[in-house]
């Protein structure tokens, strides 16, 4: 369902126990991001009505998410502040084909390869967190972030046929698989 | 309550008589354009709680009216289509200055005065229009665009005295009238 080719790596859960701070604020900046991604595809496909009526519900349920995790950190006396980005995110954004129509089918591919991988690490944080209240918070999360995958790969289909959008989707996948598994030092959501 | 030194010039009108289809693109985009604005806060303040707050309704609210006139054009007939910008909004933009705080206060009163100058143009709008329907609309819109200035030149407060954010609003005011008077032939929301 969620299109992914590898599963994260049990690396990523000792970044997790090491500095779990790091992973919730950089979390609330994550929810902010794609709040941004949405709201720039409206801007750059303004006259695809059902992709603008889409995007706007993924704008304030993310921008919700993120005031959530705001909320979270501040009762956990954690101070909410600036970070340095893992590197993922700008990895896959150079995967985006420069010409249109490839570039549309790309950015949305690409947008909802990050819901369906942030989905699966919400899973898998419910399940290894000690902590109950954040256990719950995660698994909340998880449905949300999967329909997000869901509506961005239909919306790919509005710029090309079915076929070729699940082709290329397989393609960046594997190149998202290979990201995840290198892996990257700093203790990010998508580190 | 606005902070604008002058009414929208008759000349205006005589535009809207002309091209109504226009000015009800023009507007949709701008609505688009005003949720742009407020998320771009969040990015550029994101250690300011509160300011994330305020935005993130801003960002709703202006997504909501978007879709409001989207379904107008809709109704009517009209395609929704890109549009060459008026100038407005762009010659206001150029008047924030560089360095932080004082950007933060500009950025923050220019998007106020462009509410405040929206709130005025949909009240004038509704008085003109022969059209029930949209005179109504209008009429509705009118509350929350004078809401918007209110909340935006509060939170420049958070980054200038009061009397040094009140003594610039006066001055970009001066200039925002500047503009509006002179006008622009193109017929847009803010011509």
């Amino acid at each position: 369902m969620l299109h992914l080719q590898c599963d994260t790596p049990s690396r990523w859960l000792e970044q997790v126990d090491r500095d779990l701070p790091a992973i919730l604020i950089d979390h609330a900046h994550c929810e902010k991001k794609a709040a941004g991604t949405a709201l720039n595809l409206i801007f750059a496909y303004v006259e695809n009505i059902e992709l603008c009526r889409e995007m706007t519900e993924i704008v304030n349920e993310e921008l919700e998410h993120f005031h959530m995790v705001l909320d979270l950190l501040t009762k956990r006396g954690i101070r909410f502040r600036r970070l340095t980005p893992s590197s993922y995110g700008r990895e896959l954004n150079e995967l985006v084909r420069k010409q249109e129509p490839q570039k549309a089918v790309d950015r949305l591919l690409v947008a909802g390869l990050i819901e369906a991988r942030s989905c699966e690490r919400f899973h898998v944080l419910s399940e290894h967190v000690k902590d109950a209240e954040l256990a719950t918070f995660y698994g909340s999360l998880f449905e949300s972030e999967a329909r997000h995958h869901t509506t961005y790969t239909r919306l790919a289909k509005d710029f090309a046929a079915e076929e070729v959008v699940m082709a290329r989707l397989d393609e960046l996948a594997a190149l998202e698989a290979a990201i995840i598994s290198r892996g990257e030092d700093l203790p990010r959501m998508h580190s």
